[in-house]
């Protein structure tokens, strides 16, 4: 009787939070007190189960620490038999609610905590360091012990002790590393999570002490005036002796200043922030690392360390608090980078005994197969042409793109949706909708839609080649040199979806299909339980089009799902708990990494994949839910889509 | 037989040095045959005894990396009884050979190693990073484990492994951190100790791998031009919001500028050196390291850090190699600085049960007393007279500074020495040698000598005031107001000692003896074993003197002797000596610290300790060696030298 909440919470083992150290000022240890048939607000005021709530906690109620009818644990003493209810905020290491297309909750727990001390103050009888002091109290008020300190946090330790009147909160790193000081009790603290693609980089900026994401920012990966895609970068790299240095230099101001924005967005300052994670393919990893990326571009592709990289933010150029860190998590093999770890940790294919298959679909396939018993990973050199580059008329996915893209079976009329606009073209108002803009190009699962709807309504025979006998059906079918193309939009641009077109989405369907066979083989299974397609490319796709090309082994449609931005998703993990660090450095290790470019076996999946889709028996899933040429001998002239469902329904 | 002697000697337990691990390259190896009565050329030549000189050692002898004579024991193969000479310099912890004034040798064994490695070439069917292979090699050709590599050092490897044709040469420091690496082989690497006095500043350049200091450089103290002491500079902090910034960077610049001049001079690069040592007090050491040194201006004195500081030097501006470390001695208390715990490396009173009194003179004299059993530190505040501060004509020990005084005991006339000339003013040719610029002031040992030789000339009495009455034995002495002067040299400038003088000294002097009494009023003793005078002043002062002023107790003049730059030595010896810098961060923790400002006993003994000497019962050794006033009271009256010393012979 007469115990304190939280004493008596930590005494049966329940761990509820805290920053101020019992002092009422924080709320971070608030909990609810409820019991059998009374109402909470007798039982919180009743003087036989809690004590009266005193002048500590009115204070935290007035500054919209404590929640109505919640109490401090530090403060409210137990008098009698009560229950108490430890809102998950209390509690020590609670999840992050998860976002739908999220695979599982994050437990919270960063790498960075606060602790508010009461520091003993100097006296020249015992001619300590303020440093020595500061270790003293955080050892003896949090049992904190073995700390080490660098020259930025001493640099601000005087002032803020100072400052403070011998009170100061204090951030410590991996539980061992004092990485900053402010005078007086602080409860704010800051990271950001980066996703650093070669196209576009976005931060997430999350508050470490509740785990929510406070603000999000992207931009284009200013690199891409040296380069379009990841290649040409290197050659970039390659061919100018300041290349990498310049690409390096606007990919860190870039970051930069997207963090600056989700700062200013959330009405924090960039001091505020301590701890950043980033992800990216071993391009970006080593361009914004400043190491020399032109290795990555030839055999043997090698890395220049495939660990973890932790090091002070200001080392890369990023502002930010002067003592903040940048975690940047392992780069898996030289086409497999911390951006397939990053996806790998979101996914945890390694929690359950089914087989994922994790494909991140970028200018590489990089590919993750497995499960409890094992993982393997490979990238599949897809090339470009799933970003919209190499296609007459593609483009990266940006407004004004058509990203869907339906052919009518009978008409072989197009209709289709463009980037930043609701409706589809044939409806009314879409002109006006889309605006001057206007349509800009096909992005790359437009390109997958308007391939597999060209087949599936007999315009291309199995083999990718358009039938010139389509012709006879429509006008859209037209002479394109040797061969025949397709008009998919007549307007300024025209968007035509030439033979080469097609040619270019069969080798880089073929690639990311014989990638995951790959790994299938190498695993001993043929046929996965469930696919889930990482990125933005990922996030667009309609995976019924994406099996009908073949570009996707054959599953359960209802288990292939997209992992949406499963690489910032992994970095947000990376930064708000600390155990996810060493989960992916270790399974960075130990996964099985299988290199496509020197492997038989994918040489002969991916001749045998050109075909769309190359073999109808691989598909009794997609048999199951759509009409398909029954195999690409019966399809090898044209046949228009009715005739082909009507012979079905007839067998 | 056959057994390489490299291979011989380790089974042995002898521990020979090499980088390139048997290579043939270093000649780090490099052992000598000798054997009974045969002359040496025959024996290493002698198939009987071992292996014939081969290509590999003929290009090591001939690139002048074996000595005539020797034979490279990762070569010579022994065939029969050999006796195997180790020289020094193949040990790998040899023995640098110590100056005279110094304590003690020094082991060599540096916080930085260098090793060569054959690193495995980058290979597709095994992904691993660089830096990755590079650890392996060094696991399986050194047995080095648990290696950390930062980015700096990340950045350097691809290219030098690529450039080395995957042979390389890395620095590893403390046995676990691979802080540089190089294409192919290299045996030289730097490190420089760094003493920041408030006055000078000394840089030590010291190869690594011999351990020789390789090029010497000094300069004044720029932050002189914010304040002469260290009190007006700290005072200039207050005062200023820029200040302190503005004499962090001058000295860090200063710094900067002295390593690249020894860098020249030893015909090496800034990014050769990959190790620095700082001493300093704790003023010099917090400006240098930026920590704010106004709480070091006013009690309680508390110092930001009584740790070593271990940094990035590039964190404190030093342009060096770009991964070159910093390393700073702990500082003990808030007036006892690293430059004392240097001086306590370079002395290392703990290693004798003899006591010894360990004495750095400066704006305060930092005290060390102790022996094996106990160690105490105080620091004095004997103010900046013996610096020549706050004296009339006084000035720093430089070129035409007076530091030897000798004063005719008959006729009152002084001869005397002034810095920069070996002759004595009343030699002839004195006034052409002194040249130009002439006699400029006096400096702390000279204003020593000429206190000490006016007491025993009788001019003043041993309470420190000058006689009247000696005017009649030379005009050089004057009225000065109320009081009676001493003219010392009748140039431009005048020199003249005023009475204010005599006083500075006896307050400084009295200072110094109380702490150094207090000390041993602690540990329980009345006499010391062994007086060490470290610093400038410590080097030029004749100890005999001091002593007749009283600045020191008590002890056997053969005992009382210089250790001159103490504080640079002991930053080599932490440069040159990794178990050093542990030894001294635990002496530093251990040490008992005295506060000199708030004890009554220290009151007591600077009271008492005024007079000149305030009693000659303290001084059996000087009553030995020297003629002595008696008493004080027997020299109230003026007593001429000569009529004392006959009173004495008389006695």
């Amino acid at each position: 009787m007469g115990t304190r909440v939280l004493q008596a919470a930590r005494e049966l083992g329940v761990d509820i939070d805290s920053i101020c150290g019992g002092r009422a000022r924080c709320g971070r240890c608030q909990v609810e007190a409820v019991e059998g048939s009374f109402a909470k607000e007798q039982i919180v005021s009743s003087p036989r189960h809690l004590t009266e709530m005193g002048e500590a906690e009115q204070y935290c109620l007035q500054r919209g620490r404590l929640d109505d009818g919640n109490r401090l644990s530090c403060q409210a003493k137990i008098l009698g038999d009560v229950r108490i209810d430890v809102p998950a905020s209390s509690q020590v290491h609670h999840q992050v609610v998860r976002k739908d297309y999220e695979a599982h909750d994050i437990k919270l727990d960063p790498v960075v905590h606060l602790y508010f001390v009461e520091v003993g103050q100097a006296d020249m009888h015992t001619p300590e360091g303020d440093l020595q002091r500061l270790m003293r109290a955080l050892k003896e008020e949090w049992g904190l012990t073995g700390l080490s300190c660098d020259l930025v946090m001493l640099q601000q330790l005087q002032d803020a002790l100072r400052e403070g009147k011998w009170q100061v909160t204090v951030a410590i790193r991996y539980g061992n590393q004092i990485v900053a000081v402010w005078p007086g009790f602080r409860d704010q603290v800051f990271g950001a999570a980066i996703d650093v693609g070669s196209t576009t980089i976005a931060v997430h900026l999350c508050d470490l002490i509740s785990g929510e994401v406070r603000a999000s920012s992207g931009a284009m990966n200013p690199q891409i005036r040296f380069g379009e895609d990841l290649m040409s970068r290197v050659s970039y790299a390659m061919l100018n002796p300041e290349g990498a240095g310049q690409m390096t230099t606007a990919v860190r101001q870039s970051i930069s200043r997207l963090i600056a924005d989700t700062a200013g967005q959330a009405g924090i300052g960039i001091e505020d922030i301590l701890e950043i994670t980033l992800v990216g393919n071993p391009v970006m990893h080593h361009l914004l690392l400043g190491l020399d990326p032109t290795p990555l571009g030839v055999a043997p592709f090698a890395l220049a360390t495939d660990r973890s990289v932790d090091i002070w933010a200001s080392e890369i150029d990023i502002e930010l608090h002067p003592n903040a860190r940048a975690y940047l998590l392992p780069c898996i093999a030289g086409h497999v980078g911390a951006d397939t770890a990053a996806v790998m940790l979101a996914e945890t294919p390694w929690e359950s005994e089914k087989i994922s298959l994790v494909i991140d679909v970028g200018t590489n396939a990089e590919i993750v197969l497995g499960n409890s018993d094992r993982l393997l990973a490979a990238s599949s050199p897809t090339g470009p042409a799933f970003e919209g580059a190499q296609i007459s008329g593609g483009q990266r996915a940006a407004p004004g793109a058509i990203e869907r893209v339906r052919i009518d079976p009978e008409t072989l009329e197009p209709r289709f949706r463009v980037i930043g606009c609701e409706l589809w073209s044939d409806q009314p108002g879409f002109d006006e909708a889309i605006g001057e803009q206007g349509v800009t190009g096909i992005c790359g699962s437009g390109i997958i839609e308007v391939v597999a709807g060209m087949y599936l309504t007999g315009i291309i025979r199995a083999d990718g080649s358009v039938s010139g006998d389509a012709r006879s059906r429509s006008n859209r079918i037209q002479a394109s040199g040797r061969t025949f193309s397709y008009l998919l939009h007549d307007g300024e641009p025209r968007i035509v979806i030439e033979q080469g077109d097609i040619r270019a989405i069969q080798l880089a369907k073929a690639a990311l299909y014989a990638g995951a066979r790959l790994l299938m083989d190498r695993m001993g299974v043929d046929r996965v339980d469930r696919i889930r397609l990482a990125g933005a490319f990922g996030s667009h796709i309609d995976v019924k089009y994406a099996m009908v090309l073949g570009m996707i082994p054959d599953c359960d449609l209802g288990q292939v799902s997209s992992a949406n931005n499963a690489a910032g998703t992994g970095a947000r993990i990376a930064l708000l708990n600390r155990a996810s660090r060493i989960e992916i450095e270790q399974r960075a290790r130990t996964i099985e990494k299988i290199e496509t470019a020197v492997d038989a076996g994918f040489q002969q999946h991916f001749v045998d994949a050109m075909g769309i889709p190359h073999t109808t028996q691989a598909y009794p899933e997609l048999s199951r839910v759509m009409d398909l040429p029954q195999s690409p001998q019966a399809t090898s002239d044209a046949v228009p889509g009715r005739r082909h469902r009507r012979r079905r329904r007839r067998g």
